[in-house]
């Protein structure tokens, strides 16, 4: 006998996805993006959902590239305050002391010190509702 | 210095998602699905991606409603079977001896056996490439 708890938005595990874009004027910037994941195989693509408020979404709006970066647990804290400052306030490449790389195929930074990144080029925007989602081809995936 | 491995859909950790539909003639199904997750806060929304091939694309198209279903581990022998067999050919309920329950809220069954599920109305079938997402409206989450 299952409990109903309404209509949540639960699932579980999730993978911590830190989204790297670069703002209008050219600077890096990094996210935590708690939904989001592979979603096609041909052309290999991963979507990731953010709300119209985050500086991420500007900049992914203007430039049509995100990066998809995974941190190895001994980056914890960093991938929690990127999940909690913004963009707009500050650099927060320059507040953690981590490293933007630009990325040879497509118009986003990654982080160099995290492990695995998917560097991806807008093939769809999807307005769902408080929510949009950003459809990228993957156009490479690298990790150590 | 990460190592390319090209463009290829890799992201870790993965849940495992068994998605339920009824067939065109009322039979209920199930399938495991790699790839989805929640989409969406308001209205809340999962998405899941499906090949055309599969017996469930047409469900979905057919009902416009699925369930996403969570097994716990010690199903994971059933779950690795609904991977694999096709509705097409077998009821997969009946070969596992697992519970269809028909949603109360949409027009799709659920697994009896398994602690969570996600009950949802198709919102937006977005076709992307070999893979057609569908987004779905939670209307009601059940656990145990």
């Amino acid at each position: 006998m299952k409990r109903s708890i309404g209509p949540r938005t639960l699932l579980q595990p999730n993978p911590v996805l830190i989204v790297g874009s670069y703002d209008q004027k050219g600077q890096a910037n990094m996210m935590a993006v708690a939904w989001g994941g592979i979603c096609c195989s041909k052309p290999p693509c991963a979507a990731i959902s953010l709300r119209q408020a985050t500086y991420t979404y500007g900049n992914i709006q203007h430039h049509k590239a995100f990066t998809i970066n995974m941190p190895s647990t001994s980056f914890v804290k960093e991938a929690d305050y990127v999940g909690i400052y913004s963009g707009k306030q500050e650099n927060k490449f320059e507040s953690l002391g981590l490293t933007p790389v630009k990325s040879d195929v497509v118009n986003a930074p990654y982080v160099e010190e995290f492990p695995v990144v998917l560097e991806c080029e807008v093939l769809k925007v999807v307005e769902i509702g408080l929510h949009t989602q950003f459809i990228g081809e993957i156009k490479r995936h690298q990790s150590r």
